[in-house]
């Protein structure tokens, strides 16, 4: 899994370019094979274009072979240790290495459900989810469709497979040009009550499950321009789900001596949220006083 | 602890008088006594200026075992049921009578601390409190002063006790007038996106503890006016504390057939904020579409 | 025009009935006629529906007289003093007793040009407008329809006299119930700089026409509950139009010694906004501190 | 006044530099000359700097002369074109080339009265106020001090000499750094109706006058980010005065068929600031539904 250029990628042999993307495409090098004969590649798009042009021209049994080479999300090759390192990072990402007995079991029960059903295994781009949104893709595909070889969840496995690499590749292979795969999370905080950027206020952005557990995600604290030097979630899909950022904005007020109710009206203040476009742009800045505040979905 | 008017308490021999109001100040029947010889009383106010007068210009000794004559905050004589009635149910209100093993340990801890540096029980009026906030007083009034027979700490424990008897005489009595020992919490939610209060939105009101525990205080819905139909708190003081509204507001907007992200953007929404005035009005709204949401202080 | 209560209309005669509210419909005391044989009314609401019941059973004849009975908006009976009183004073009530020339000479060609097409003069319950909104509906109507006897333009002249009649009935009657011919414009300054209402901030409101002139409608202060004593307008319709609220924010601040930038950023700060429902509640609010500012529309 | 590199002013002969920055400050090249001695300057700022000492350090009749070599604002030079272009131009940007009769009357009673009491002509760095705050920057000095010679207005004139300096530099000499003579006016629109950058929204900035009238100083249309594609003003200072932006947002909800009253509640909507700081960033951004509004001072 070394890094390349698109250039190294046009430049090496047919052999060497299907070697350095087998891995794409879920134990399926005949993917990149197949690119290896269109070079080369103006854009990372074109790349990216051709791999799922080889995919869909395909026959339809080697595409089916594709789709059952993918393992149960959070299954038992996971806690054996047998998935492909991609797989393996990815499903770590949503936090289904670290499942509770209880989730561990419901994941197994549909996971068995929708192969009963459909016949192939439930694939997801897990790195665009938390585990609530991926429990949510399960319940509304397993409620849908007609059984074994149902065209739709076929399309939608191909979709979230086109996915997977599309994120792969853009991990992999440098280019001028980017996929587009990034989300972005950032906030803001103003200071009303001097007409200033809020410097220096800590905040935290919390994933809140459905089952009430919350995980902290990223600390950061405001710098002169009320923002965070980096955008809280960045160069990542924003994992389709509910989150809190709490601000520590009573803290906030007094390092600046303003003058506070005991204890103050506001002190840490939660903006909940749910983000539903993992690719989208979600600003959510927070306007205070120490007695009002605002926020919003800005861009 | 029958329910009397001002004009019957005017009427009644002083016997009866001293009955009737034995048990404003803690075992201690002769303020009434004292009272009872001021008689007529034109307003509640006079009356309890007139019982607390009694107290101030009572013997020094009199005023320590007034204030001796208080039991231990959450204390042995709790769990023994050997509390008066009164103060059993303001113990209750602050929810005293259900603390943890951990926290009956920190209370009957600082308790001790508090008579072995002052020489008295610490007292305060608890029905304005939070166990929070009862804590704090602990430390801070543990911090200060200088040990047995402190003016300050007998002073504020006076002032407590004058806290409570105002309360229980407000709640005993009835007048033309009443004692200012009664909070307001209320809320509004207007929705920006149809430009109309939000009918039939649900909310909740938790009180949060520093200990991470969240505990339900009211639940409602609001009006055609946005309003809910009673103020969420009222009647009584708004205990000093940390508070969490949540509004259903996902709910109200989906309800309205109005076009929302999936998850939407802005589902339950927590407003938290602390309540440092338990006699002050506190208006708490939301305005909100979608998209954006703001609150404030208002009265 | 003396004031009457529908218990007296109830009981006086039917000719001392019909001379008490000759005028309710213009120039046709045969409506009042009417409605004197259907007595007792048990509420003002009542009198109202049967005074509209006559207007609508009575041969079409009866009624086209009632219309053409009506005098030209801004016309020339209005220069010549030759309009009842009622009339008068609601064409003043929208500032057509004191229009331009030129505004005179477009209200004397709408006038003109209504006439020649519908056969009937233009009627519409002034008080419910400002003189850009009568212009207005002048400009929808004429552009509709298809000529005399056009059957909507009967509907609406009479739509417009049964308003005209129900502010008549309602300036003129007493009784339990109301007729809902009345609005509301309210405000509420909250300064969130200090978490209270503002007190003391001046306020005017302006009515603005689109030929680019203001008018001063109304002039306050709010107390200290950060309102006006009275609603800015109320007891009457608010008229469809432009308005802009403007209030004085940097002297309020000032007055508090809040460190302002010089000159302030914010000093007279204006709302505009619009009216399109007379009978309405329009609560327009100002939440602000030196820096920020938001409004609402309320009720 | 041609443009030139700081690397060529810094390789040219002396008087070639002297030349080329005479007029830098008004009618005084000498300041010019001996800054051309301490070359070469690795920083446009440093320039500045040198400048800026060479008056410093300069016998006090030679400062005096370069006070007093400053024409009257607004004075009859300007009308009879006897200016510099430099200062031409300056005073251009604050309209006094646009002076009623009265203004300017007042302009030259004021410079008058400013002459007899210190001795020296009035001097402001113009391209810093608009005529409203020139006008109290006259007032304010004029109520101050001592009389001819008063230490103050002697370094007040300096100070406005230097920045009057620090501008023309800015626009003459090209360098790798920037005078901080800048200033930026900023807005965004978000529509928190639908939760995005609202696009297509026209918008005006107006300067405001205290006699009532009202300038048109820019005009744009929000792009895609609900931003406009260049400042609203930038690359120059954001002169002193109060400002109104007035934002079509009647007209963007209408474009997108949003059901709105009729008229809208919000159609054209003013925000009214000042500017205290012209070289400070002023982003005064709206975000708006049909029925709410709020603005903030941002950077």
């Amino acid at each position: 899994m070394s890094h390349l250029t698109l250039e190294q990628l046009n430049a090496i042999s047919a052999a060497d370019f299907t070697a350095a993307l087998a891995d794409i495409y879920e134990h399926s090098p005949w993917v990149a094979e197949a690119a290896a004969k269109r070079r080369p590649y103006p854009t990372l798009h074109a790349l990216h274009e051709a791999m799922m042009a080889a995919v869909k021209s395909a026959p339809a049994e080697a595409r089916m072979k594709l789709i059952t080479a993918h393992p149960d999300l959070a299954g038992k090759a996971a806690r054996a240790g047998a998935l492909t390192v991609d797989t393996s990072n990815e499903q770590t990402s949503a936090g289904l290495d670290r499942l509770s007995e209880t989730d561990f079991a419901r994941f197994h029960q549909l996971n068995d459900a929708y192969k009963a059903k459909f016949g192939i295994p439930f694939i997801v781009c897990v790195r665009r989810h938390t585990k609530d949104s991926i429990l949510d893709q399960f319940e509304r595909r397993l409620a849908h469709g007609n059984g074994t070889g149902d065209a739709t969840e076929i399309d939608t496995a191909l979709t979230e497979i086109f996915r997977i690499a599309a994120l792969r590749l853009d991990s992999r292979v440098t280019a001028h040009d980017k996929l587009p795969v990034k989300g972005h999370l950032s906030t803001h905080v103003l200071d009303t009550h001097n007409g200033k950027p809020a410097e220096g206020v800590a905040l935290e952005l919390w994933e809140l499950s459905r089952d009430g557990t919350a995980r902290l995600i990223a600390k950061a604290v405001t710098n002169k321009d009320g923002r965070t030097h980096d955008p809280i979630i960045g160069g990542r899909p924003v994992p389709i789900g509910t989150y809190e950022l709490r601000f520590w904005l009573g803290n906030h007020f007094r390092s600046r001596n303003v003058p506070l109710a005991d204890p103050p009206f506001l002190d840490v203040v939660p903006i909940r949220f749910s983000v539903a476009e993992p690719e989208g742009r979600y600003h959510v800045p927070l306007s205070a006083s120490p007695w009002a505040y605002g926020t919003y979905r800005g861009s």
